[in-house]
């Protein structure tokens, strides 16, 4: 077997400005589903700043909640966010704790508002989460599956069958497993639509006004883990079931600015930073567009010749989440490895489905894209 | 009115290796409550590590939570902790989200175990805040309440009313707000014990057998807001009420190593670098020795004259939050924007208590409390 030469080895990816460099100055692309990959020029401001915000002689990580510095850190976050998305003024932005998988128990403990019933469409790994962890709380009628096409494809809408009294229809916009993505918005009548956004939240623009509720993780495009977003229309709020808990409750944490607790402030200082960022790339329309260069560049690698094989339907095919197969999956391993040695690190598939994943989220610069392809190519001319 | 000289102004306090420079080189001290104070070679470190930990390439911010490497840090952060206090074998140590207010539903959701009613000992803001939630999943018991003495004493062992039936018997070992600290462990026979350690969390050592149950949010001894550590007894797990979210489970949790789904990884990171900085100050034993001496100082100077008064009985009074007020609550306002300008930062006591409030977190120098101390007595001096 012919070793292949590392891509790290040339000058010009060891200098550049936008990589990250490994042991020995090797340079490394990390495809990691999430946490993943952030921006460096966020990382080294927060390294700038880490013992001394803008000469306040404290850390964020030191800063009490209640006090002037983080109360701007949080309200600027917030208005950079409303900024970026577009948020409708009826809308509400939280900051919360416990990840999506708890949100798939807060959602329908804070929006059954007295029904019992809820709509949820299931497309892969996630959904499925979702609707095992809602069923502890209600009623959820499947109105719509995948799974017959073994989450190929997104049911399209003419098929799904929804319930006028469910109390919201959820939906799971991009399917971090499969390499999934809705990419048209549901219309779902008087039925609040809901979506855990996680893996695609902030990769494209959102017409929020379409959604009652959007949840989303931050350890993927918006950065560390410890940080739920949930953006919610007002007039949804107030109904939560008793049982509850206090700090997840939606309503008292809107009335509080989500300062019901303390908020996790450091994850709260990263996402501004990353909102600033995303700013300065021109915001929602110019991320979408490099995203969507991105992915195509990899799927039309994907697609080149029979050596690779995705099983996504081009249609629903994830910008975010780049999941494929070898057509000789016993090939797998060899090439996890030998990408890994080349720096292209956290390719491997979720361990659910197996396989190859490449998570291309905001931070993935075009550079790693190419590299990734570049090795495809080598590594299939070596074994095809 | 005199103006005091700035306590930053000296030469030997601007040098210090310990303390921390705000805008101009101006020495500050944080007395927050939490989040608080950090060690500053935490701090150094967790900035040298930012883009890139140990070669790796990657900040710890951009590592999946089940790669090698985050595994390694989590596992070392358990490891470490359960060295400093001594954990025995037969309990369980979690890290996870939500908070202790989030905790303080999730305690009696997982350890109810079939029974309908718990124990609490009311001593002050926070016990409050557990009571009032846990009402909202059982029968709450108060074996005790420290209401008829203002919360300025802890009721004695003898006085409490405890059920043999009660699922468990809770208590809150520090109260922040009112500087009310417990200094001796309740017996309870039976009965778990429950404790919210949260501000005296790794402030000294506990004989963790005597308890069934341990919780801490981050933000104080340990660091980051966004953690909160639960420590429990095996054999208490299993039980969960039907509604518990599968992520607060502790049993699930347990079963999980705390990674039913991405913990916040940051966060944790940042925990075991406190602890390892902990075993380099000599540990539990050391950290008490230094913790009692910088109390002690700064309870003589509030008791040397009539300026001051800490209300709270000198047996129960705190370690680490010491409350106290002038003894013409007129002049606090001043205290307070005085103290500020000299570098000695939030002291501000709790929004519902008011009056003065000195956390003396591990990571505040003794320095520090030197600092205050001679601020004091010059503030007394003047106003005297």
């Amino acid at each position: 077997m012919q070793t292949l030469p590392e891509a790290g080895d040339t000058t010009r990816r060891r200098r550049s400005s936008r990589g990250t460099t490994g042991r020995g100055g090797r340079r490394v692309f990390n495809f990691a589903a999430g946490p993943a990959i952030m921006p460096r020029v966020v990382l080294a401001q927060a390294r700038d700043e880490m013992l001394d915000w803008r000469g306040t002689g404290i850390s964020v990580l030191e800063m009490p909640f209640t006090g002037p510095e983080f109360t701007e850190i949080l309200a600027r976050a917030i208005e950079d966010l409303r900024g970026l998305l577009a948020i409708p003024s009826n809308y509400r932005v939280l900051f919360l704790q416990g990840g999506a998988y708890a949100h798939h128990a807060m959602v329908p403990m804070n929006l059954l508002r007295g029904r019992e019933r809820a709509d949820y469409v299931e497309t892969g790994h996630w959904s499925r989460r979702g609707i095992a962890e809602a069923r502890r709380y209600c009623r959820v009628d499947v109105a719509a599956s995948g799974e017959r096409d073994n989450f190929t494809r997104v049911p399209p809408r003419q098929t799904w069958r929804l319930n006028p009294d469910a109390a919201f229809c959820h939906i799971t916009t991009n399917e971090t497993a499969q390499g999934l993505e809705f990419h048209w918005t549901p219309e779902t009548g008087e039925v609040p639509l809901v979506a855990d956004m996680t893996s695609d939240f902030l990769s494209r623009p959102v017409d929020i006004a379409r959604y009652g509720l959007i949840y989303a993780s931050a350890q993927k495009n918006v950065g560390p883990a410890g940080l739920t977003i949930v953006i919610v229309r007002e007039d949804l709020l107030g109904g939560a079931l008793p049982g509850t808990p206090t700090v997840f409750n939606y309503k008292i944490q809107a009335d509080h600015d989500s300062r019901v607790n303390t908020p996790p402030t450091y994850a709260i200082y990263l996402a501004g930073l990353v909102f600033n960022w995303v700013q300065g790339q021109g915001g929602m329309p110019a991320i979408e567009r490099l995203n969507r260069r991105k992915s195509a560049k990899l799927y039309a690698a994907i697609d080149a010749n029979g050596f690779y094989r995705c099983p996504v339907a081009p249609a629903d095919r994830s910008l975010v989440n780049v999941c494929f197969r070898l057509s000789d999956e016993s090939l797998e391993a060899r090439f996890l490895a030998q990408a890994h040695r080349r720096g292209l690190l956290n390719l491997k598939g979720h361990r659910v489905m197996g396989g190859i994943r490449a998570s291309l989220y905001n931070a993935m610069p075009e550079e790693g894209v190419e590299a990734l392809i570049d090795f495809m190519e080598e590594f299939s001319r070596h074994h095809g």
